[in-house]
């Protein structure tokens, strides 16, 4: 049994890491900090997890937390986490940490788009940790730096049609829609049942949302380029799930065809990406509370362009899913341990 | 009070024609049609009406229907309005049909993505029911052909830009959101809470849905070009709203003020738009239940690209609000009668 | 035109009042008052209110409030309203209170569920709010306090059966649901979509809830008794709505068809109570949105006890809407301008 | 491994059962059997099925059936469950029926609620499958009746109290909710999106539910009475989830303290129930997904009123889940075996 903790466990995103670690059957969930609900049951901070875990919340010092595991999942807000890791990696720990802070492999871009970053250091060290992209570095990562929900579901819809050269990355355009668990779990007025039931908008809209930067490193990295994209964030009245829906300019002529047994080559290996048959559409309600991506590829003929539809559940493998997908490769585990879940429907 | 009728009174446009009409202090409710229906008081369809309404629904003959109205809303499935439609005009109505039969001036392309016209002389005459652009020809119509719901908020939207040249009709990517009411009544798997709820899909990608060249017909007359438009239409797990986020590439120099100004020139007396400042986005939980369209228009500077996004309420400006709307000018009425009502929220 | 205004306008009521009172004839809306939005317009605070009203949100002294306006909503929490009341009542205004603290009308029962009351000698001279029971008072009153939500469901749905003494009154179960504006607009962690969205659980379970005296005190006058009643509310993922399900056992021999007899005598002028035909139930979502209250009478042959359903739209006829009425009344204008509105379906 | 097959896979407890059981370690499941989508994949009638299943729909005949699988669900309808289910025993097939065919022990109750019944001689031999009441038989059984979801939730929040004697059978009142899955997935106007989305009404109030004698019949076995209980069942805007709200008078002397004991003694080794700290409530977000009955036990004081809250997942505690737990007895397998997820929140 390895010994896991969670920093900043009060969140959505730490729910569903113990609510799936805790039947993991190679890991020990050891602590789960949070300052606000300290010498609180987690389980009654989340109701669910009643008879799952009898961890009490603790707000712990790092040198507590490094004698209880030896690695660690950061779910804190980004400028807190660069505060936070680099400690833990000089005392000989694993980070999988979830913020925003060592996604970004150019300290200026991340600078521009965030605030001052105090461990660069650790910037390159760090793995993304998109599996389908970054595998191999990720079994020997000590820093993997989870990515973010919208740019998983993007990366992965595009990243066969980028890696071939079959668009031109400068037409991308990038309609995304997500569930409101994606806001956290902060009380504010925007977020209340009544400002987002029954309802649905746009928000960050004009290129401002700081996963742009995050979308256009990979995407650049996969299209040997240096485009910039388009991205309109959509919040849905649904707790969990985003669907993409991204538009590109072919380069080449194609079959539709090709193009799908493209997509099979890629993601033939892999246990999380389902390829949709023509004529099916990915949904949110099919990969609910699995780690699945479930993508679709549609050609419109009419205007020769392309669309990928991409959907995941943003807890999941948009946040801890992945996480704890990242965590088994580094632990040399078999990559599914405790994500085999069906998503659940209705 | 002039005599007003609805044929197909059972779905969701009927049951809101009603809602608004039997309030509207010009007009009396004559008749309700309804075969399914046909003995059973329309307030026991839509127990909503009750104590609003003494109608019953009727299975009645176009020699019925003639003595008991001087104008008729055809609110049935496209096909079986251009077998009803010409009858009425031949009795001297007036008629607004809210099927798509005469919404297409060319009578190829209705043949194209329908099926044969059996009418098709009456093409020519059918007024296109969107008021901003055709109010006075609307005013002198015997037959208004009330627009779809996705093309009313994305015509709305482009339109100041189409009539300016501002942009290339060419680039235009509509990404449009639907709430449920727009797939209708009928009892179907896909329309269940269950499979609707807690989710979110696209439908009909890569260029098939019918509201296409409904689209494309305005957008080709405003921009005096001949495009062809990207358009992907979604399902929402809510009941009433659509959501267009439209994008397109400027094809001048412009800031994003002259832009604003020209929003304005061109709405200023539109009594249901709304132009939203810099810095809100539409929602469609602001409009809902009334017959407003909120507009707001974007420069993302990164990519120079325009964002515009509009909503509505398709059961009311996408559908029976803007048919009274219609029907108020043809009848001389003030446009706004019976419309007035604030949308609700929460 | 009446001037009338609106303190603390920047909650859940206080929008539906602005939505309702903007189309209102014979009202001008004049002030809202707003601490914390003091400075920004309404219809930015609510944008569903963009285009329907100029009002800026003031945080505005007493003696700037009675220069304003002759009658007066007091949509602020308990306690506050008590603080406030007595002075408006002094410069000669009408006041509509939307709080508990003129509700009870033993000072004694208010001290005990809520805390020490600072104008005792204003709770007499107070009217329950409720036209159905108090029409002619609320007429002349200076002052009313507009009913809680539950109550107004529960009192309408249970009236007939007390007056006439058909039920024993100790026997009464209300078990009601709620939609979560009913929580008010405050940012808290229980009230966020996630938390709500898809769940369902009761509340203050077991004789806690401070609606409570207020059903007891009108039940009891009802029926000339001193009972208690127990009450449990549940939260119901809907924004707008209360359904109360009411159990009580009769203690006289009746046919069916004469309690339905009975509520039509009682409640045949009513213009905001809807009875149901045997077989039909209320539902929230034929409300919505309107002043109604729906009833059934139901009696349950195996057990021998009766079941009253009642349904109201919480935001109107259990807050805004039947404060209007009540101003309306006050000031001797028709009890439903303004209040025409059909329930939205769907 | 052991061959386990679904007649009657394409409704909503079919497709759950398919979820949990695709990961269950000792099952092989084997055929799905329906009719409407004979020929089709399962996992594209359920979406969120595919790479989890390769099983095809089926028309298969009794014989076909019997060579497929030893075990078997019986997910159909009330009167064709009763035409299979003897073949299959003959056969010396294990069966776990999920209709109302063999719940009932009295044959007169059965065909007075129901109709006619042709297998009424193996109405005795079926175990009532509610392994917290009749786990040993269930070990030994050959037939299984699945419980009903209501009565799950009311019989497993009364037991206890029913046991000790501690409440007047006559007095109880079970006022519960359900998610609208309950309803099944036939096409139908009144499970509609729109129908049912943003609102709440009850149905079969007063007495007709057919899940009365069932509850009837348990509470009489652990109260060792011939009680009549009041039900009223509600349809709640949610895929899953009951909560029972279940009101009883005591009829001894007692301490809340002591009741809390009594229920700690009855379900201490209950691995599925869940008993909840005083001041908590159950929430049907808390078990959604999961085998779990959250359970509390209030006493409200000033009316002398038990109030028992219970909340289960309809699709797993209250079908798919229970009937697993019980083949699991059956098979002499680990009782919690594949069904150790924990709930889903947010």
């Amino acid at each position: 049994m390895i010994n896991v903790a969670i920093i900043g466990a009060s969140g959505y995103t730490g729910v569903e890491l113990t609510r799936i670690l805790c039947n993991h059957p190679e890991i020990r969930l050891t602590a789960a900090t949070s300052r606000q609900y300290a010498g609180k049951p987690l389980a009654e901070v989340f109701p669910n997890l009643r008879g799952k875990t009898e961890l009490i919340c603790e707000n712990l010092g790092l040198d507590e937390l490094c004698e209880r595991a030896d690695l660690f999942f950061t779910a804190v807000p980004h400028k807190t986490a660069m505060d936070i890791v680099p400690s833990l990696l000089r005392a000989g720990k694993k980070v999988i940490d979830l913020s925003a802070d060592f996604r970004l492999r150019d300290v200026a871009v991340y600078e521009q788009w965030y605030q001052a970053h105090s461990s660069p250091e650790l910037i390159n060290e760090a793995v993304y940790g998109l599996p389908e992209l970054y595998r191999e570095q990720i079994k020997n990562a000590r820093l993997v730096a989870n990515p973010g929900c919208y740019p998983t579901s993007i990366i992965l819809g595009l990243n066969p049609l980028l890696k071939q050269g079959v668009i031109d990355p400068s037409t991308i355009i990038a309609d995304s829609k997500s569930g409101t668990s994606g806001a956290g779990r902060a009380a504010s007025v925007g977020s209340l049942f009544c400002e987002v039931a029954d309802g649905f908008r746009a928000y960050k809209v004009g290129g401002s949302h700081r996963h742009i930067p995050e979308i256009e490193q990979e995407i650049n990295a996969l299209g040997n380029c240096a485009s910039k994209i388009s991205f309109t964030p959509h919040l849905l009245p649904i707790s969990r799930g985003i669907l993409s829906t991204v538009y590109a300019t072919p380069i080449k002529d194609f079959k539709l065809s090709e193009l799908t047994a493209l997509y099979e080559d890629v993601y033939r290996d892999e246990p999380f990406v389902r390829l949709l048959p023509a004529g099916s559409s990915p949904a949110t309600q099919y990969v609910r509370g699995s780690n699945f991506c479930d993508i679709s590829i549609n050609h419109d003929l009419r205007t020769n362009r392309l669309i990928v539809l991409s959907a995941i559940d943003n807890v999941v493998k948009g946040a801890a899913g992945q996480a704890i997908q990242n965590m088994n490769l580094m632990l040399g585990l078999p990559e599914i341990t405790s994500l085999e879940g069906a998503p659940f429907f209705p």
